[in-house]
């Protein structure tokens, strides 16, 4: 709890949460703190493994893992989805209504060169869902975030840890760490820390130097057991642990010099869907219907 | 714990297990029960969700999910693999070396007609590993399983219940009931009960009349939240639950005969991996070696 605390006072100025439970998007720290108290008091004889409604959807042609939670616990079910893609977005309400979750925010990790966001999409579909993202990303959402923010949903949060290096505006999403939280802690990476591997640095602010720092800084030192939930995969793994990236990641367990240096030889081709999707994705992937609209 | 052995009464003679627990693979009704109460009895102050370790992996070009279950708590990590693919061996094979586990069992719900499966493969580079598929299938493996056996790895086990239809031989795998099992309890159910959906019934031996019947008996009769997870699917679904699929599953909510009609009606083109799949996976994925030998 403490280490929560601190974080939170450390940095809440651009936190944003649902209006339902708080009368403003922007929440002062006593506020703020005085909310979790009565949720924590709320939710602590509950079995924490029942209350997350969890799933992990795919999309084929990027590759990229789309993520609903929700607090399957609480009478409105609140629900949030992390990195939705245009594609799938009519996919991801679907199930969102099959399993009767009330959406409140579609979530991004960074600004993505290699697909179209589906938050502005959701948006238009389903009135009220707020869409969120970095302040650092400097990318237009409702609501913006920064490093010790939360995000709730019912008597759960996320825990926004700033992880640049891919972009200079990446964001890693957390459980909490409160015992009325999932066990063990999941972490939705984006293309900080893939399994295995890592997101490329070399374009969008990207920074080799930045991304070793954060990684091991705020990803590494989750505990071991924590799950790596990545904006991608391209061999077909789903998920993979703090613990075994520790081990096993073929960049990251390297010295600094040796990452920089191997990010600095990827010889990487030119992003095919850039130039379409990061104009798109800095208005919530609706590009189009800002430009008509101007 | 009485349905459990219900059904291990009334269907052991196929029964095969782990050889380092037990002095032979064919094991008598006896000494299983002796064994069960001692396993129960040793794990039963233990929290359940913490001892299976569990991962999907998919495999893109047949959209084919393999499953790694093990049981992380026994000093040997026992593991073992639900319908692995030729093509991924090496990925599969790797992530069980990194996690530290001792691989037991290559598993197949069925003969597949639109992938090879990697049981062959992985008997030659992991020597000890047994692979195991339905006697119904007539295929070759290591052991053959009937409905009401069951496959334990350390304290875990999963049983076999018998869902034809999709093919004569297909079995969904299903974690145990006992309060020391994973919980909420874990379905693999092949082709025969897809997310939104369910395998064909227009070749090797299926029929729509036995699938409707193996789908509502086998599987739908599980607890809600029961999580089914398939050997396919291609819309980037993971994971489902008996809950979901008895509400929402297109096909399978219907009447039988509106689901005979769907079935007949489908219209789908002769797969074009089965001439290749199918004699392949009578033999674990052998055919060539085989056919060398002789």
């Amino acid at each position: 709890m403490l280490r929560l605390r601190c974080l939170w006072w450390t940095s809440c100025s651009s936190l944003h949460l649902n209006r339902r439970f708080l009368p403003s998007p922007i929440i002062s720290s006593s506020s703020f703190r005085s909310k979790m108290e009565a949720v924590s008091y709320s939710t602590q004889s509950s079995t924490p493994s029942k209350k997350l409604l969890f799933r992990q959807l795919f999309e084929k042609e990027s590759s990229t893992y789309t993520y609903l939670l929700a607090d399957a616990s609480h009478p409105d079910k609140p629900a949030l989805l992390v990195d939705p893609v245009d594609k799938t977005v009519d996919r991801d309400l679907s199930l969102v209504k099959d399993l009767g979750l009330k959406l409140l925010y579609a979530i991004n990790t960074h600004v993505h060169a290699d697909h179209v966001t589906g938050s502005g999409m959701i948006k238009t579909k389903v009135p009220g869902v707020k869409s969120i993202i970095s302040k650092a990303s400097k990318a237009s959402a409702d609501l913006h975030v920064e490093a010790g923010d939360k995000i709730q949903f019912g008597d759960l949060y996320l825990e926004v840890r700033a992880t640049p290096g891919h972009t200079l505006g990446c964001v890693t999403y957390v459980t909490g760490d409160d015992p009325d939280q999932p066990q063990p802690r999941m972490a939705f990476t984006g293309d900080a820390l893939l399994i295995r591997g890592c997101g490329r640095t070399d374009f969008q602010g990207g920074s080799s130097e930045q991304l070793y720092e954060s990684v091991h800084s705020q990803i590494f030192t989750l505990p071991k057991d924590t799950f790596i939930y990545p904006a991608h995969d391209y061999k077909g793994f789903t998920v993979s642990t703090v613990g075994e990236e520790v081990l096993y990641n073929p960049r990251l367990t390297k010295d600094e010099e040796t990452f920089k240096s191997i990010m600095e030889n990827l010889k990487l081709s030119y992003p095919k869907m850039i130039d379409v999707a990061v104009p798109a994705n800095m208005v919530c992937g609706l590009q189009d219907l800002e430009s008509k609209a101007a």
